[in-house]
């Protein structure tokens, strides 16, 4: 990775003035919804508790809203003009993470129970559809003369995050997944609505095309390099800051990035691996439970053994230099380009 | 009622023009969809059956795109400026149908299984999500200069559709509802996006602001007029003809206008009906599936003589009335007038 670790202070600056700009205007957004939506909505935010307490959850690390608001710098613009988009993304995210802890079966999320889990299936449904909605109504009524082209973006980033959710879950019922498709997906499931927050306040600041492009291209990359960070962290990540069980990943037999290229390999653990694996895939979810902390340990430790936890680690970096590198030719203010990397520099080293 | 019985041969050919010039771009745009969603939506739509083989289902009356079409020719444009409003507006219609049948538990749809029972709740979910995001994907795309004004439309009405479900959901678990919040409800489940339908043909076709609204009041209504009409059906309604089972909404203990009607008539029928209704509440479903036909054509004989069936009738022909006054001061090519009154007419008397 070609570049230094990023001052936290400049990051948390930079997270804090994305959710506090986007604060507002989300909390509006959701006190539209009628009733229990908006109760509803906000558990799910963690603005309440389960009783509808005031709770002071942050609705997690806000990358997107961060993403958007400097994005709008880029095209000489008023932080405040990526705001509608910041909104946007934020909707669309929670539409997705409602909708998918359904589909999931995920009982939990930043520590808490899953909307599901509380208010049931039915309105998971509803308020993720709602969110949707509230999506685009707030991005073509409040951004202003470049809001279609914005929520154009935002409608193919939407379409295929749902694409990529289609994949992850047709991923669970096949024995192999090669590191292509399990990168495609991801560039989909995750990488769409980070380049879509990278790009949308640009395009509500009426830059052209081709800068809109170019900061799409690296958010997509970026995502993908979160996406590769996360699955490093759904499997030897610290449960007290991921807010997931110890080998959150291992136990939901997901096949993430760690885990299909350490089957790819050709290599004595990648083939002790795939031994365990195809008998772990016959199990019923209940045998699985009933497994020990020995049992996921073995299989964290072929995993990095095969070459999986270094493969992703590497993917990671290089999918941060393919991000960096496509906004290397933009025109922009030296702080500004200076944002943009330290939000990348943040998304690969944001757990050490 | 005003108008005359509407030449039924004049209202086939409105259909089957919305649906002709709606159809090769709603079949392209479902293409788009990844595997295996694309599929499952082919299945939703009447497509292709369980199998995967061809099958002729029309997937519903295609009142909307009809209206999507005329609505264009209000503007002074072609009927084609008005299909990318069409298939926006039926891919709303159809996420909503995707989720409401999983949130309600229904089984039947169209006389087929719906998708959840097929397919699944998360493909439920899934098509849903995505053939929403598919709507603002297509007519942000394709519905020229004034695509924003018309997307900005849709996404509220298909807001209004979620807050509809969302009071429809409440009422199930609520004693009592009267007949306003009754008719606030339908207007927004039902009303909202045959509004939408009515009036995004003319915004994409350069309407003006006034022109459009009142195309939209007159679509509200229309949707009322059908909601009245379609729970009367949902009583009284012929299964052959419905593809519902006799008695339908009353199975589903549903608060529908004949029985809200009905029970705040002041008369003794009503006062045993409430009588009944009130210990129905406290059954299980397992209790009500026992029912025998006799008790429920008790249940319908008792709305009819408490007044339910004659006041949904009359308010059938009252929205309609509405509706058509709402575009009396419009200017419009004659022919262009006579295809918007005939649908009204055909939605009030489509069943006798």
């Amino acid at each position: 990775m070609n570049a230094p670790l990023p001052d936290p202070d400049a990051v948390a600056d930079l997270l804090e003035r994305g959710r506090s700009l986007a604060a507002p205007a989300l909390r509006a957004a959701v006190g539209r919804l009628a009733s229990p939506m908006d109760t509803v909505a906000a558990y799910h935010f963690g603005w309440i508790d389960e009783d509808g307490r005031p709770a002071d959850g942050d609705g997690g690390k806000a990358v997107r809203p961060a993403l958007a608001v400097v994005s709008a710098e880029v095209a000489g613009a008023r932080p405040e003009a990526g705001v509608p988009g910041a909104v946007a993304v934020e909707l669309v995210h929670n539409f997705s993470l409602l909708h998918d802890d359904l589909m999931d079966g995920d009982e939990q999320r930043r520590h808490r129970d899953t909307v599901w889990k509380v208010h049931g299936p039915a309105q998971a449904i509803l308020v993720g559809d709602a969110l949707f909605a509230l999506a685009g109504e707030i991005l073509l009524a409040e951004g202003g003369p470049h809001a279609a082209a914005a929520a154009r973006r935002l409608a193919v980033a939407a379409r295929k995050l749902i694409d990529g959710q289609a994949q992850d879950i047709g991923f669970e019922h096949r024995e192999t997944v090669g590191v292509a498709e399990c990168l495609e997906m991801a560039g989909n499931k995750t990488g769409a609505l980070i380049a879509c927050a990278a790009s949308i306040g640009a395009v509500l600041g009426g830059a052209d095309e081709a800068t809109a492009d170019a900061l799409d291209r690296y958010g997509h990359h970026l995502g993908l390099a979160f996406q590769a960070v996360d699955d490093l962290l759904g499997i030897w990540g610290d449960s007290r800051s991921t807010g997931k069980q110890t080998w959150s990943d291992l136990r939901q037999r997901k096949k993430s990035l760690p885990v299909v290229a350490a089957l790819a390999a050709d290599n004595p653990a990648a083939q002790r691996l795939t031994g365990l694996l195809t008998a772990d895939a016959k199990k019923s979810p209940e045998e699985f439970e009933d497994f020990d902390e020995a049992e996921f340990a073995e299989r964290a430790a072929l995993i990095e053994e095969a070459g999986g936890r270094e493969w992703t680690a590497d993917e990671a970096r290089r999918q941060h230099d393919t991000a960096v590198a496509a906004i290397e030719g933009l025109t922009m203010p030296d702080h500004t380009r200076e944002q943009l990397l330290a939000l990348a520099d943040f998304i690969v080293v944001r757990e050490r």
